[in-house]
């Protein structure tokens, strides 16, 4: 039943668009809006035209109790509430983004990261409901990642933690934008299978994949599931990638699920199935047959504003 | 200043030995004794004779009260109080050590394995005291861990986190007693760098270590102090995989200290310095310059006991 009573405010941030909505308890997502992130060079703009549309979904629900405002955004802090030099954003250097919502809603604001806000929406409504140690893994152009123990987010001292997308799988790998060689991220993100793609193409032509002008996850898997052999195998060579890099992070946080999230994830058992096969095979005896690889759970419309309302109901 | 109206037991179980003593809150170990664990082939008996021991050390103490008994243990598990399947111990199977000395004790019992003892040790006494975020590392025999995230020990699930001595650091790198190939400790160990002391002197002889019969940790730390460029080398190896392995561990977890324990460990700058260097060159930029690498501050001879009896105060 929808409680219109306390209702937080989910707000996501990404490169592009911008989503937000009024969300309860347990996830209902009452009403919803978005903006066109990379149309503000100011910061100060982008937040007075949110909170205009935000006011207006607030105004429409009579009365409503607000209880906070939980925002997700690349390389949001914790901590401080800043976005501190996020690469995919037009605002440069250290953000003081929860002030200045606050500043105009009067409302308490609380910012992470997009893969930690993703961790708590599973935690709250979603796959990983009551799980006290898991692991979120967000697969879209990067691969972002947010890890719960002892049944909350590990922030780390600098509210950086939970880089999984940044550890490196290949020593002398795929060059990343991070300016570093080999991390997880250049091999298993929706830009990774496509690179992977077009790699196995150079030897092979002998696929379906060969008679596109361009190609796109979304084609792989396509592809994969038509029965394509060369899509399959770069699903396999995805999955080995990060069944490898599970093994070697659950030997550290020993998590009782991994939650997948994003377009690759969704992909039925394309990505999951072998994934686990070379989880299994590479970790520790101690682990084997313990950990379940699960997709998300959230609506995929509604996910990103859900998991950042769920910053809300975590406090 | 001593306080000997509370005091908590340590006990740390060993393969060969078990040491156990009474601690202040300070971390003043009162007073301790051992016994050899390799005597007792049934878990009953060795628990009867430590308690026989233990009971003359608190009557020694007049009218002391004991808070509670913690004990570090290889494989011993924090949620179920049993020791699981130790490779080392004479007691296979799954053991309930809490269950056994509380019964005889009549106190509160907590069970973690030694690393984490450890890292407890150093979070209430040590060179982590009131860091919330750091890695424990121990170097013996294995390479042991435990990771301290928003205050509290990262147990896991099911009480097995903590194993970065068996993330795979090359993947097709030497055996390791797991049965898998080329853990961490297979490396990064007093074991480890005897292997490799082995596999350079089969490319060269052209130092002192050659002279050898017998080549331990510890003539390899002496010859790298006397300037023997190979065991210099041998260090720079060893300090190569570690710095590696804790730049993908750190991207997990953001620590502001890594400690590190143990024979290697305090072997000077020998081991450290290297570490953070290859720490520094492989780590994501956010984290560069932020991580001190430190030796434990813990007195040797305690440690063990003192990380044990770490585990009553910290309830």
């Amino acid at each position: 039943m929808i409680n219109r009573n306390a209702l937080a405010v989910g707000i996501d941030i990404g490169g592009t668009n911008t989503v937000f909505g009024l969300v309860d308890h347990i996830g209902n997502c009452i009403s919803h809006d978005s903006i066109k992130t990379s149309h503000f060079q100011l910061v100060e703009d982008f937040v007075d035209a949110v909170c205009l549309k935000l006011n207006k979904l607030i105004t429409d629900q009579n009365g409503v109790k607000i209880i906070g405002v939980g925002i997700g955004a690349p390389n949001g802090n914790y901590f401080s509430g800043n976005i501190e030099f996020a690469p995919n954003l037009n605002w440069k250097g250290i953000i003081p983004l929860s002030k200045l919502f606050e500043e105009r809603l009067n409302i308490p604001t609380t910012l992470t990261n997009d893969a930690n806000a993703a961790a708590l929406g599973e935690r709250i409504y979603g796959a990983a409901k009551g799980v006290d140690d898991f692991i979120m893994i967000t697969l879209g152009t990067g691969l972002g990642s947010g890890f719960v123990s002892n049944g909350e987010l590990i922030y780390g001292h600098d509210g950086f933690a939970g880089e999984l997308g940044h550890t490196t799988v290949e020593k002398n790998g795929r060059l990343c934008g991070c300016g570093r060689n080999g991390c997880l991220e250049t091999y298993v993100s929706a830009t990774g299978i496509v690179r992977t793609a077009k790699e196995f193409l150079d030897k092979s032509s002998n696929s379906s994949l060969a008679d596109l002008d361009v190609i796109t996850s979304k084609s792989i898997s396509d592809a994969a599931i038509r029965g394509d052999k060369l899509a399959l195998e770069i699903f396999d060579f995805t999955a080995e990638k990060l069944g490898f890099s599970l093994a070697n992070t659950v030997a550290i946080t020993s998590p009782k699920m991994i939650v997948l999230f994003g377009g690759l994830a969704q992909s039925g058992d394309l990505l999951i199935k072998p994934t686990k096969k070379y989880l299994e095979k590479y970790v520790l005896s101690i682990f084997k047959n313990k950990i379940e690889i699960v997709p998300s759970k959230l609506n995929a419309s509604d996910a990103a504003i859900l998991g950042a309302s769920a910053l809300v109901w975590n406090k």
